[in-house]
């Protein structure tokens, strides 16, 4: 282990930039961005391209029953916990080339500079890609953190489905990565993940490196509201029972709910259907899919029986059936004081401007910090953009971040 | 002609019935409706037996080239302009049993009854079925009549396809009726079309009988509004340009707008979509399909407008891209006060307890009004249940709407 040392040891940034751009290739979209849904052809591409990587830097590689990738390198120790650093490779349907696949080429990054430098850890470090952790295509997202920390079981994720009617292990079959190792958490050292920020923050206060804290609380609620389909043209306006008259109503009422609590809390209504979807027809059903966030776990907890509570205030004044339900929860996280401060000091180490901050989005990280003790570092991405093909970071942002996820490994005793 | 008679001819209501229950069995579904979607093997079915009928009946039949069937009894004063009494055979594709093939049956059965009662017409008499009033298989809906009234191009007509690329000028080829009559209206005498009425009102106003006055305009708008995609955790509130902002506040204003113009305004909200329609992202483009209806052309000219102010206000308040886009402009009918008022006196001499009323629902009529005299007569339906295979109708009430029909049609001189 590299001890001591005046000037930390550092990643090779162009050859990282080069391995986001060739990974870019896979998938790529017209606009610039890139399209590797979970478990599709350019999914697989994409995994078999990292798996190679892998393997010409002497990594072992083992696949487990949810497809997430292990690549190993050993340490000196026997018997030591390994450190996982890691992230995701699959994308939203239009995506950027950064979000997720930064870990993790970050992660073979590291490697091969330990390679290069004949660096020998006491403990192995393991390069991890978590399987489906945007949820575009099958919910919920974090699927692979989510069945390997065991906050979902194996069994409810494999039988998951996409629009279409596919299976996540049928799926998982077909491209080659349902793998054969168990997927539980053995004993883990540490765990650091390193991503773009996602947000504007670090952008507007002119730091370079973001010393993650812990990541906020975000729930997913599926809102349903039932009425009765009937003829647009004949149906007196008092003769209806309209699901769009509730959502007309505490649509309004959840944004001022969440106006009260800024600056902190956050609400999306990313989801949105009427069924069964006819300019002449009164819908029977219409959904909303909300995401609800705030790192106060009270706070969450508040907004949630209020968004609850106005929803079915509003179907009830109208006559109709709705119901809110929990797509995803998943409780506000702090990351372990030993991680965050390996993270500070390797970015200290390194002179870069940090600072300390709460992630805004969930990661996989979120469920490997129940497991194991975990860190997050960010780097900033142009305007904040990301779930967009238009998401963007500068190579020197995405060479310091490698270089602090480097130093925080080598931090570790 | 009848002329002065104490008690109103009247049809055979059982005969009406059996007609009406052997053209169900033509595409009979499980759950007891009707699939004679236009130009398929089962409208075909529908209509070889409709054209059976009337020949045995003494009709003489022609096709004309959109596919519409005219069966003929002829009148004894030479040269006089016909009277046109029918609507539709097909249906939607879990249509009903009534929907449009009532009002063709009826027809035959007005002819029945006056040849069984020897009574001679001074004017040709021609049941009629209109090519695909439904529009379920080939949009436009109506297509046989707006052809026929010069609504449409003939060409237009042939060309349009169905899901599958077939051609509506293929298929009427394939199923036999690609007929030879041109397809234009020679000079009519009136034209008169007996429906179901699909909604609630005659049921509820405990009337047998409707006496259409006309038929209510309808306009299809498609509302999009255009925001910045980004990302639901990290992106602070007042960071973004979020279109459900708007939608959140146009959408309860056009309530209210159409509540400010009860009883005749109506106002539906069929479609909605966010794109790209994940959870966890902010909507780069929020879609709504509304439907708006009124009887009088210059309030629903009114409310279109004040629809595109309210939509485009909230878009700029929140700093987004609007845009209303018109579907569909069907403008307001008024039939024809002789043809009204024969429909009133022969529902009058028959001793039913009828009402004036405006459709809802667009039909043939609409088209078939802007070029000749015309009227409509509705009967109560079951809930006011249509366009579903649990439509229904009570014997007596489509016999009294044949019966109406009949007078009708002997009311004019």
């Amino acid at each position: 282990m590299a001890e001591g040392t005046a000037r930390p040891l550092t990643t090779d940034g162009d050859r990282l930039w080069r391995s986001l751009m060739d990974m870019a290739e896979i998938g790529a979209t017209t606009a610039g961005g890139s399209n590797r849904l979970a478990l599709t052809d350019a999914d697989k591409a994409g995994r078999d391209l990292f798996v190679r990587w892998c393997r010409d830097v002497g990594c072992s590689v083992e696949v487990d029953a949810i497809g997430n990738i292990f690549a190993r390198r050993e340490g000196v120790r026997p018997g030591a916990a390994p450190v996982l650093i890691g992230s995701h490779l699959d994308t939203q349907a239009t995506g950027g080339r950064f979000d997720g696949v930064y870990g993790v080429l970050a992660a073979l990054e590291v490697i091969r500079t330990l390679n290069d430098a004949g660096v020998h850890t006491e403990f192995p470090i393991e390069a991890v890609a978590w399987t489906n952790e945007e949820g575009a295509r099958f919910a919920p997202a974090m699927m692979g953190s989510a069945v390997w920390s065991g906050a979902q079981a194996l069994a409810d994720a494999h039988a998951r489905t996409d629009r279409s009617g596919c299976r996540v292990d049928e799926e998982l079959r077909r491209i080659g990565y349902l793998g054969d190792r168990h997927c539980v958490p053995g004993p883990v050292r540490a765990a650091f993940e390193v991503h773009i920020e996602q947000g504007p923050v670090l952008e507007r206060a002119g730091r370079q490196i973001g010393v993650v804290t812990g990541i906020q609380g975000v729930r997913w609620f599926e809102i349903g509201v039932d009425g009765t389909s009937c003829h647009a043209g004949t149906t007196p306006m008092d003769a209806r029972r309209d699901p769009i008259r509730a959502l007309s109503e505490f649509l309004p009422e959840l944004h001022r709910l969440v106006d009260r609590h800024q600056p902190l809390a956050r609400l999306t209504v990313g989801r949105l259907a009427a069924i069964p979807g006819a300019y002449n027809t009164v819908p029977k059903r219409a959904t909303v899919g909300v995401d609800l966030r705030h790192p106060d776990a009270a706070v969450l907890d508040d907004l949630a029986a209020a968004l609850e509570s106005s929803v079915l205030a509003a179907c009830e004044r109208h006559g109709l059936s709705g119901s809110v339900r929990v797509e995803l929860d998943c409780a506000p996280v702090s990351f372990a004081p030993e991680c965050v401060d390996a993270v500070q000091r390797a970015a200290d180490a390194c002179g870069y401007h940090a600072m300390r901050m709460v992630s805004g989005a969930a990661h996989d990280s979120m469920h490997v910090a129940r497991v194991a003790p975990t860190g997050m570092i960010f780097v900033p991405c142009e305007d904040g953009v990301s779930h967009n093909e238009a998401e963007r970071a500068r190579p020197e942002d995405l060479e310091a971040g490698c270089n602090v996820l480097l130093g925080a490994v080598l931090e570790l005793r």
